[in-house]
């Protein structure tokens, strides 16, 4: 291991902590009424999860010289979105699943109605977030920050890219339907993590934005081919999620669609462009890099 | 009928339409990806309903002389987390209802999966709405509109009164936990909408708000104390949903718990502190006034 990578190890485990201690204080306590309801955003939320989406937003905050304690919250936000949009998914009407990073899903410890609903509190929360603390300088600016991150959970972007998929499974797809379907059930709130850690800073001239924005967009869709690769190849007690379901449920991936290697090599094809998006941004842009690497190697 | 009243429901079916139209060209067209899921958000929110949330926050916004096009946007984010919720609440996991404003549920036209998913998209665009338009001159207090919709919605308002109501079925109840169930799952949407309309106007004096606060959450209460009257007592046919689904359930209602005649009783003392609260307020206050007449006196 290089001395870089050391630290690259010890800038994650850091925030790892960090967040998860930022989530336990943002959440209702266990003992507030309704009890089941915040046990169960509790359990759905915390202890565990590579906190990809925090990692991108604090690495984008970097780049824009951001006040950490303002990313912190951003970065809190766009995660309570992706844990509320992980319980929804595994419920019975979308994937049935029963493991989600190690542990019984959602809606087997508790039950499904709770489980429903403790997604839907998440969300609300995610947004209470975003308006309740000052990340941003001007409050128009912040406004816009609520914007993005609604569009990017809503129809056009997570909950649309889901709509596809369910509509999906079963039926063959071509590569730019996958696609579609990707860059919108992944890539978009992947896309809001870098963005609104970014604005949490200092403004970056437009150019620097749409790069930042290229850069979001390769990553994202990056993270979601390296997933389907690992689906097919780790194992579930790997993963800590139920490997092989892709397969299992004939779901178009890019695994199934392009074949195990020609994946790999998509995915370092976008790790090369989410590179090169940050060209000539020095020692600001190391994190992002670090991340695009951290994405494209992990191997759960 | 008075004139009083000609003209109050010439109101009434003015906005009503005027709240269709918007909501009609606010949510995503039918046609566009994802199709199934456009159609589904627009099923469950376009075509029905009383749109008292609404009405509500017109009624609020004359109050304060706001402009009625920051009025009708607020009124549109309060209706997607009603109807979010309605759909939710119709889903088997949660009530198990196949009719809804005299229609097959959502989960019954499309399917479940694709139910959910638009709950939670009308959800996020409640949100997008708030911060994409401009309601308020200055945007600090436009995030605090966003944050008081979020709290309304989220595990200490309407989602944390819904999941009291589950753990309720079956189970005896006091007057005083009925009425914590009560004024989280229905009264708390119905003061943010109310406090919505107001804050798109001039700003009022504290003591204003609070006696405006005051109206918000005895009507509120009294539109539950009607609904499980009217549950107890009108058809399917009259309501437009299942009728006697309350007791169906063994679920605490006003009714089981007071008796029909005290539930009645209950919600005209409700009214009348409702109106007290708008004493000496004058015309400003008079759709407030026939609002609360409005709730308490429908009968569906």
């Amino acid at each position: 291991m290089t001395t870089r990578s050391v630290d690259f190890q010890h800038w994650v485990g850091g925030l790892q902590q960090r967040i998860e201690a930022q989530l336990q204080s943002l959440l209702p306590a266990p003992e507030l009424a309704p009890q089941r309801l915040h046990q169960a955003m509790r359990y759905a939320l915390l202890g565990g999860g590579k906190r990809v989406r925090p990692l991108l937003a604090f690495a984008a905050g970097e780049l824009a010289q951001a006040d950490s304690e303002r990313v912190v919250i951003a970065a809190s936000a766009v995660e309570l979105i992706h844990a509320y949009s992980l319980v929804h998914d595994d419920l019975p009407c979308m994937d049935n699943d029963v493991l989600r990073r190690g542990k019984p899903t959602c809606h087997i410890e508790f039950d499904e109605a709770t489980a429903l609903l403790a997604g839907d509190a998440l969300q609300s929360l995610a947004f209470q977030l975003l308006a309740e603390y000052r990340l941003a300088d001007d409050a128009t600016k912040q406004l816009e920050m609520v914007q993005l991150l609604a569009a990017a959970s809503g129809s056009r972007g997570m909950a649309g890219g889901q709509a596809v998929d369910l509509a999906a499974t079963g039926a063959p797809m071509t590569l730019p339907e996958l696609e579609f379907m990707h860059i919108h059930k992944t890539g978009a709130l992947i896309r809001a993590a870098v963005l609104l850690g970014a604005r949490c800073g200092i403004e970056l001239p437009p150019q620097q934005m749409e790069k930042l924005d290229h850069y979001a967009k390769c990553i994202g869709l990056a993270f979601q081919v390296v997933d389907d690769v690992l689906d097919a190849e780790a194992s579930t007690a790997t993963l800590g999620k139920t490997a092989g379901k892709d397969a299992d449920r004939n779901k178009p991936t890019y695994v199934s669609v392009l074949g195990g290697n020609e994946a790999r090599k998509f995915a370092d094809e976008l790790r090369h462009a989410a590179l090169t998006a940050l060209d000539g941004w020095g020692e600001r842009a190391s994190r992002l890099r670090e991340l695009a690497d951290f994405i494209v190697d992990r191997e759960f």
